[in-house]
């Protein structure tokens, strides 16, 4: 993994650097996911190496940091390597959307994976309810929770097999525990690479390694100019990223918008994830033309493991497209991408960029997931937020909850 | 289609408001989208009348304004209406994700409608070129292009059925033109109920209806504001409207990021696209904490149609939840828009609206598609830009046509 800055960052001082580094450093006694890659997952592959081969389809009910992150490895890592298992989620109350999953799964070749850390997700209980209703044995259920939450005490209760969520480790940092573990490694995903992707880069960062520069004068450049640039865009140069991308929106949305410790002025950057070529049709126009308040970091693959080529073929009135002939798509969209990247660097008023892994497999999405939560990490600190909790969502629940309580009053 | 709007709109004069109604209204004679509802389908529905039956696959080759579109209307009905044959897109140049495509479709049962406006789109004919080479039957293409484009002309020259776009209607506010109803017609989409939602809309605001106010209104309250707020979220509580909100992804962003008119003073409003409630456990967070710098649009369902409904159980432990049992998914989604939007309301800083369409159907899209051309329009209009051009996007093409002439040069 390699990570190329194209903007200035010659006015952050040494010292700086050094303070937002030692507090970083400090945090790793008390925020979780910093120590997840050393973690001991024998129970985990224990209990993949001992479970039900005749169980075709792993299936999640989680919503938000219970699903979001299992399905950005999973759906990077698809297209070249088949899955062992399929993997589906309920994320959604949407009627139409739980019975298109239901009508594609076999119940009876289905083990559910029940995801919450609370216990008490109101989406999720709602749907296990609603399978539970139709599958009853204990068998055919996994519960990851806090322990002592009401979950874990129901599935003690009737016999199932409970993992518990490690101390200090929030959903949305969540991916790198059993919570992201557990339904990857059923599904036949090398989980033991993932974490020493995630692994190298803590090393990099934390021992001098070549990312810790730029990672540090990345965070230094977001924070400084999050009013200005309250927008940041990351246009991956891949389909197998479009998840990575919901994952990265859930992280940096929900971890920096917040009101500033010890006052009530509102934060954040917005981040969008965007998705090249397509998105060159799409979103593009406003990044080279709109308002300046966007930084952009392009994602790029280094190694696609795949030759496709477009053929020697010359069509009648089409010659000028010969230029194509012989191609890899690789090569193409390698192109593509640099060539947007040149455009927008001649714009020369846009903050960019460029990430650059090596190719579809566990380490480098490992790499590409620790390089995220850390940069999240940094740039919190420096806007002065609680990166790690999300007390603005709590309202929500509470008018939801007491809406529910009427009916249910009504009702008797 | 109803729309509320939870902010303040008393400082709008009503000269303001006919002056920018009559600006759209002069527009209707030169923009080609505005009179699509009324446009003869006949053409269309023979050619679908008279296709081969043995096809089950429609398969388009297009990017951008060439794809989205008919994806948003095939996603959202399909839940609810099974349609006849399946609809996929080549839409990008990513080798793994042609090879993923290419593994779901049996050649042989597929015709492939080949989109592009300008005729030499790059990801297009490359994608055109490597299928070509494997199937060269001119009865299994159809293609879409403008007339003495030189895709139109190769088309012609082996003797396959071409289309053409409508004059002046950019790719991005195509949809209501054979480039959206040709594959959806074919997939046995109404596509006269989908103009005729669109007409709905259109009549409703041009002649004195329900909508004219408040289009125009939330218009100029966007207009006026696009500094402040210079992020539109539009959050969608129906998984059917994933693809929708691409499509308004593309329309919003690429219509009005710009330089403005006869300045070179840089503009734009950023549109997200979000699910409920799966982007409360998301995205959220930033919106009622974070910097307030974001309007956001609700779009409800009224019927979902479906009455799937959380069984009536109590789960030891999880008693607290039984408010839950005996309520429908349905009902239970609504309960949690309406409950976001409380707690957005109660922060009382940040601007809000509601959209309701009644169900899953044909006019119900056609009427949230038209709402927003025209929602886009009202906004350029007033932020001065040109809405129908994208001259942003042409020094990337310019660079990657020069790397590929390089390239293919230094080949010889």
């Amino acid at each position: 993994m390699r990570n190329r800055l194209h903007f200035n960052i010659s006015t952050f001082e040494i010292d700086e650097k050094q303070k937002l580094f030692n507090e970083i450093d400090k945090e790793c006694l008390s925020i979780g996911y910093y120590n997840l890659p050393e973690q001991n997952i024998d129970n985990i592959l224990e209990f993949v190496n001992s479970f039900d081969e005749s169980v075709e389809n792993i299936v999640v009910l989680g919503i938000g940091g219970s699903s979001l992150g299992a399905k950005a490895v999973y759906e990077f890592l698809k297209p070249v390597k088949k899955p062992w298992r399929k993997l589906y989620f309920f994320e959604s109350t949407d009627p139409l959307n739980i019975m298109e999953i239901l009508s594609k799964i076999e119940l009876d070749k289905s083990h559910f994976l029940v995801i919450s850390k609370s216990g008490t997700t109101v989406e999720t209980i709602s749907i296990f309810k609603y399978l539970y209703a139709k599958e009853s044995r204990a068998t055919r259920y996994t519960f990851i929770t806090d322990k002592e939450s009401p979950l874990d005490k129901f599935a003690t209760k009737i016999g199932s097999k409970v993992f518990y969520l490690p101390k200090n480790v929030g959903g949305r940092f969540s991916v790198l525990s059993v919570v992201g573990l557990l339904p990857l490694a059923l599904c036949g995903v090398n989980i033991s690479e993932l974490l020493k992707g995630a692994k190298s880069v803590k090393e990099s960062f934390f021992n001098d390694g070549y990312l810790k520069e730029s990672l540090l004068n990345k965070a230094m450049f977001y924070a400084k100019y999050h009013t200005t640039y309250n927008i940041n865009c990351l246009f991956a140069y891949s389909e197998t990223l479009r998840y990575f991308s919901e994952w990265y929106v859930q992280l940096w949305g929900e971890s920096l918008g917040k009101k500033q410790c010890n006052s009530a002025f509102h934060v954040g950057v917005t981040p969008i994830g965007l998705i090249g070529p397509k998105d060159q049709h799409s979103f593009l126009q406003l990044i080279v033309e709109g308002t300046r308040d966007k930084s952009v970091t392009f994602i790029k693959i280094d190694d696609f493991q795949n030759e496709l080529t477009i053929p020697n073929i010359t069509l009648p009135y089409l010659e000028s497209l010969d230029i194509l002939n012989g191609i890899t798509f690789h090569d193409l969209i390698t192109m593509q991408s640099d060539s947007v990247i040149e455009a927008l660097k001649a714009q020369g008023d846009i903050p960019l960029d460029e990430i650059i892994i090596e190719r579809v497999d566990e380490r480098s999405i490992g790499q590409l997931i620790y390089y995220y939560e850390l940069l999240t990490s940094l740039v919190g600190k420096l806007i002065n937020v609680n990166t790690y909790n999300q007390p603005g969502v709590e309202s929500g629940k509470i008018i939801l909850k007491n809406k529910l309580q009427k009916r249910s009053k009504n009702d008797k």
